[in-house]
């Protein structure tokens, strides 16, 4: 259950990491959307693994089929089908997982709560599963740009304790594009990659703070209470995998600010629209987007699989000391960029649709 | 919209702060459950405005009437739908506010959705609509005591810059309860009522995080993808008015550690149970409940309603300078805490009745 | 649980019969919708009991308290919550249905479901249950009206084996209040009264047809797989208390044409527009409205409370002699008529907000 | 929008008739289910074109392709993705209906609603739409099957004006099989066949009746108000293409009965269980299971696609002539019985899982 996201751009993700596919419906997409599978493409190919020294090296090339929804490179307003093959699985890499819980994965609680499990793999655990959250993103992203040049962009904000100085208003995607670990500064940039080799090469693994700025969101996307805009995100955030943490503007630190300090003003721009002097609001006021820039941050753990022997358990209760071979990031961050993207893509996307459902505009 | 949360255990709530009455109304709750208004009542109290000297001064005495789905002190099966009168209401106060945006508060957002909103109170930002989910929390807390002793216990973990040292293991409610800002490490809880105070006196506000700890959570609830039980944590606590982040287990922090420090080791204790030795996953695994105390935090920004004067702008986008009156929590964490809470007990109930759906136990 | 309706325009219904209150919370609505008691009211009335000598003796005057949602006589886009008192409630009346299950009620099956039931009425199989509907469809009808003309007329069609001769393109309310069954062709309408009078003297009951036409429902609503909108009709129609059958368009009968003689003819009438040179279709094809009128029939079951003498058994599973007293209507159609209404109000309104979010129009 | 059905044991379809592929997803199985593509092949089998001398030439082998959700034999508890592939698409055969509208098709109102569709074939109104259907409701037998015995049986029952003389409690699979038009008695069938062909051979179609049995089923399924379970079967049966009616129990027919002929008396039976004498109900009360048979009908109008020519007009508003060739069924109802029972079972599985989710049976 639970593989359903939005009320009115509905996506449905199905697919294991080694099972035939994984893909995913997006339904009630707007019709005469012009869409092309490259414009799908380009973003899986920015999540793809094997595309740089710290990533995984499992060599998926992630070519998206588009089985359904688009006709003439325009969407239908039917169901967008799209399916991704899983060609490099070996599950024989995972056999030694078939009794043992690795620590801090998802195979006791998958064991646990249905009894069975694709040990495989990781299941619907992997990260193969958000492959159809950015392909639906993809869809969500283009129906933004065109209705409203909404842009989102995202990027590594820190690894492990390196924080990167970035200011979200100025960030390009040329910047977080120059380098493989997706962190617009560039200095900065080298040395998170220095880092994450140093963890890969100690069969260690680290985590970090991914930040996102939404641009042009019109005023008024969001529900004041249950689907205020931030829930809808913190929601899409925290159901990546690996993330433990996510807030809004000012976040966990404008806790530590007094109202004076806190509060936004208002005033009135040039254009003779209405915004606020400071963001620490981060774009959303009472649930709702306030036309100014929306940012937040996601916390991701570092990576659960590592290469150093860990004390575990096995299905019978056994004590056992599990060493992980296989494949895997030794930092998610790079790679969760472009996953960030498309969750909030999404978000917007079906709030920009609710909007219009339920205020005309 | 979106005024609805849960699948199976589901909630809707109505009401703003200056309109007749606010309410909530709870269907697919187990039948044969033993309840009194009682029960809600004491919830309620928590809550309610007027509890102490940190606290509005508003006077609402807050009496839940429950209008259906209970029947000689057991629920039917069908909805129950509870409401609270709104009796010591004040429109006059709020005749500035008419006009003139406050800033940081919801007042501009819901002109620019709406075309209208009740400026006579906060409308659907108030507060009061939290009144609704304390209602149905109660609710969800008995069936989740009943069910399986679940037990969940907030309290108030920081205030502006002061840090309480709590473990999260030994936290009772007597604890919480024992001071006016429900926080268990009393000197601390001293230190902060001082505070609080301090800035009422200077016509400031300020902000802090609630911490949550759920005990006895059965193994097995939440689903992988985006239903993970962390995703609705955050959706439900980032949905609260005020909260701008929300962290479960290691949180932020945890980005600093490496994945040889940060991995929960899993071990067999004596009565054979698979135990984790250490809780940096925060008791959900995967999307998954592990059977481990349930920990998250939640930021909640300083009060936006504050006695200084303020620069903001008019409906007619005519700069103004505000001071608000009115009545207003000058910290809103101590009654936070039974809303936190509330929350906790919705998305844990509705899972317990979706595990209970797909996988029969 | 399935207390909701509708995905944009979202109602929730809660009550039983002899609890304190019966409503309904209207989510979704859109704002600034001009809207009064009044215009609920009158929808009430068209349903309350004892309002002619052809229904139900009790005496509820059913009058409904809207609690939130308005605002100077306008809604504020936040939910909509009204209520109704039940005052008329005479539990004794049912002290003998305490332990005995009526025949072809709902008290076996909600007492196998839930272990428990309020026997005091019953519960949420109470035609009391249809407050909530009709006050909920009073709003939806007046938003269809504002924003496209769209009229929704409901009128009895057939009481027992009486059936009306009636055009249902050129019905018009008044014909239809004109008689105290609703039913616009005055003469049968005598007929019909007086078979209802004689069923009623004899302690027995009457079922027929109800059939209802909407006039300028806009081109273009309703989902091509699932949610078709004869779909949606057919399920609120069949969700009504007593509802045994329904059709649309040339229904059952059709099915002995050929298609030959069932396909609609398409011509460009006067002013350009494209429409049918008949309506077998009944104004929907391929589960979207085609802009002609929308032609359904529901069948009503002859009323399950009669004064005669029936079989049934108790709690214990002993055979008992069953004679009802208790006020009850002998023929549900008159007052089925503003509840179908209603709820066909409820399903187009919710298409017409789908249709605005996802195609903009 | 739309293309999902189902709040527990969910599933959503894709694809056009002439895109890729069909497909389905189905979220919220129970984990530990065994299954094989075979079983799922069956149903195919029996809705697939070109599997009789009365249904379209069209050549579908139909195959399915389970992509996800099933691993060494048993369901995982994940998503099931499961694709057909679309082979014998002959998109030149449709290039007359790219500008013009068949009669009683949805060719106009996809345009009207959309403002695009595919044109090669039927978009999402093609009867392969409902291969998902079939594919998810195998599953949803399967479960029923294993969990409670549950039996679905439907079978044509009308066709055109000759009415088979059916006992629905005695039917079985394999009188429904024993011949090309699935009506259980086979000398009505040789009729049914006969005038079938005639039809076909004057390029002129036809419809019927389809009734559908459930056997087994528990006491307890269906929710009270909206989801009542014969309002969630009359909305899956009347969102398959071409059905125009739905009557449960008595149906249409029952509404000339009074209430003491109608009523159907309880008893208790041999083995303690409570019964009733006659099944008017057709298996459900209140909403509610009652244990005995389910009994529906659905009627289906003759096939809109046919050979002889029409008047209609075109996307420009010029009335045009139309001959329809291309490969059609003259009468859907062989093929509709394995859709109406999947339909059927996709509506008990849901509740079955709701059942057990509130009330814990």
């Amino acid at each position: 259950m639970g593989s359903s996201f939005g009320r009115l751009f509905c996506v449905t993700t199905f697919g294991e990491s080694h099972g035939g596919a994984v893909g995913v419906v997006i339904d009630g997409c707007p019709p005469r959307l012009p869409l092309t599978v490259d414009e799908i493409q380009r973003d899986l190919d920015r999540r793809r693994p094997g595309q740089s020294t710290i990533t995984t090296p499992r060599d998926e090339p992630d070519r998206a089929e588009i089985l359904s929804g688009v006709f003439e490179g325009q969407t239908l307003g039917s169901p967008i089908g799209v399916i991704v093959r899983n060609l490099d699985a070996r599950p024989a890499a995972y056999a030694e997982f078939k009794d043992t819980f690795r620590p801090s994965h998802a195979d006791y609680t998958y064991e646990a709560k249905y009894g069975i499990r694709n040990w495989q793999g990781g299941g619907r655990a992997s990260a193969r599963e958000t492959i159809g959250r950015v392909a639906a993103g993809a869809i969500a992203r283009k129906l933004l740009a065109i209705t409203s040049q909404v842009e989102v962009l995202a990027y590594v904000r820190r690894v492990h304790t390196i924080e990167a100085a970035v200011d979200p208003s100025g960030v390009r995607l040329a910047d977080v594009e120059s380098n493989i670990v997706r962190c617009p500064d560039p200095t900065t940039a080298a040395t998170m990659v220095a880092r994450i080799e140093e963890a890969r090469r100690a069969g260690d693994s680290l985590g970090g703070v991914v930040e996102c700025v939404c641009r042009h969101v019109p005023v008024g996307l969001g529900d004041p209470v249950f689907d205020k805009l931030e829930a809808d995100l913190a929601r899409g955030m925290m159901s990546l995998p690996a993330s433990k943490g996510f807030e809004i503007g000012s976040g966990f630190a404008g806790t530590t600010l007094t109202g004076i300090e806190h509060n936004d003003p208002f005033a009135v721009d040039a254009g003779g629209r209405v915004r606020t002097l400071s963001n620490r609001s981060g774009g959303i006021q009472g649930g709702i987007s306030n036309g100014e820039d929306i940012i937040f941050r996601v916390a991701f753990k570092p990576t659960a699989t590592i290469s150093q022997p860990q004390q575990t358990v096995d299905r019978h209760g056994q004590p056992v000391t599990l060493q992980a071979r296989g494949r895997h990031d030794p930092c998610v961050l790079p790679r969760a960029v472009p996953v960030v993207e498309a969750m909030a893509c999404l978000v917007l996307a079906d709030h920009l649709l609710r909007q219009r459902g339920q205020c005309g505009a």
